[in-house]
């Protein structure tokens, strides 16, 4: 949909580095600040075999804002043993995130096939609690990101934004907060009230947008470019706006389509949908 | 999931034509009336070609109760006219259905690309406002029956129990009432209380069952057999029971990967599921 009331500029677009999967995170980094990206949310698979250190610093002087570092989470396993691992690998989350100086990390909070979704919930709320104080050490927040049901076998129990509420109100935390993602919740008539619930509490962190396309071919990997899909992203952007909030448009698409387009032509596709479209 | 609380015997399995692709009307009705399946629904799509009226006889000769016709609905359009069309195929799915001697259609409600869910859950409603004269002459109950919301898109702007019931109260009449899918709503948290809900209000219609793959490979055609995948389809028919419910329970599975197996020895793997695993 074009978007009424279209954004002037470019100085809040994020880009997330899963969204042009191709590129390392040097390249990423060169390229987004070439083509005047001004926010990015850098994905832990590009910190594989670097030292975050020198990344952070790679990314300090590229002159772009770390927006976020996606992403922590995962928590609930059926063995107690497997939810400390879960537990250890967000904890290294948070050196990773004060590393490359990311305010934030997205948390997908994860769910386990063969225990109920209560379980997952509360394990999920047992396992942002433990790790807490490093959270708080570092200055860390933590964005739970309610995701899509389609993902409530294995990816997330908390589906609805109303379900990523409950679990902030049971953290009760000025670092927990959520992280809303366009193609999750789209569908959701209780949306404007929830997300004017999120401003009320200071607890909306982060903003992701895509599109949903029609048809859909694949669970994961068939997102859209704003515009190219149903969702009415501006109109979403207005709510989230009207909270206060200030914070990044962060783009986020996964899209075997377009991972298999040119990348530099994919960014300034994001650019003019950013503008158009949002 | 094993239930814990298994069904004893097969007098309220029913199995729908959809479940059994490959099979025309005429080979379903012998097989399943063959493998002692006690209920049948039937989709207007083995309907086509044949005189309603006739295969109403064969059906009614088979011994086997009919449970519904599925399916009504796709009433939202962008144009005046196309849901004129949407209104008037919904009246000749009221004869079909007094012609089999079903006494309920199951309504897939739809979804118009380009305009808001708002808009089409209004000309839902509208669409099957229109309808109602015909369904009281002839006694047909309308199922309005929530989809997941990966289907918001183009097949349906009812998405939850929640919403299903919005539309009833809009509605407010007795012949309207709710077809539940676990395969649409198992993730939603206040499934219970909207089951509870649709029971006080008489309007539990009909219970269709299946099971969720992880992962799931397409959008529409990867459901699982009920023990196959993560639903708790037994926790899920305790509650409706509580509610009082005595309907069949529907075995609605698309599945290219089962569609593409031996349909007999399908369907006695259906019959051992039901009663392992519902």
């Amino acid at each position: 949909m074009t978007s009424p009331h279209p954004i002037p500029d470019l100085s809040r677009l994020c880009v997330h580095t899963a969204t042009t999967k191709p590129w390392d995170i040097e390249t990423a980094m060169e390229r987004y600040a070439k083509a005047g990206i001004a926010g990015i949310t850098v994905w832990r698979d590009k910190l594989e075999g670097r030292d975050p250190e020198t990344v952070g610093r790679q990314l300090a002087d590229s002159g772009m804002e770390v927006v976020s570092l996606c992403r922590g989470g995962f928590f609930p396993a059926l063995t107690a043993q497997k939810r400390q691992e879960a537990i250890d690998d967000n904890r290294r989350a948070i050196e990773e995130a004060a590393s490359i100086g990311a305010p934030l990390i997205v948390l997908v909070c994860g769910a386990a096939t063969g225990q109920s979704l209560e379980d997952s919930r509360s394990q999920i709320v047992d396992g942002i609690a433990a790790v807490l104080p490093e959270a708080e050490s570092a200055g860390i927040k933590l964005a739970i990101e309610p995701l899509h049901p389609m993902y409530a076998d294995d990816r997330s129990a908390i589906n609805t934004m109303a379900q990523a509420h409950a679990a902030c109100d049971r953290l009760d935390h000025p670092l927990v907060g959520i992280a809303l993602d366009v193609y999750h919740v789209w569908w959701d008539d209780t949306l404007p009230d929830q997300i004017a619930k999120a401003g009320e509490l200071d607890r909306l962190f982060a903003f992701h947008i895509c599109d949903w396309m029609t048809p859909t071919s694949h669970l994961l990997t068939d997102r859209g470019l704003m515009g190219e899909g149903c969702i009415d992203v501006s109109g979403i952007r207005a709510m989230v706006k009207a909270t206060g909030f200030t914070g990044f448009n962060e783009v986020e698409i996964f899209s075997t389509r377009w991972w298999e387009s040119d990348q530099d032509e994919f960014l300034e596709k994001i650019k003019d949908a950013y503008l158009q479209h949002s």
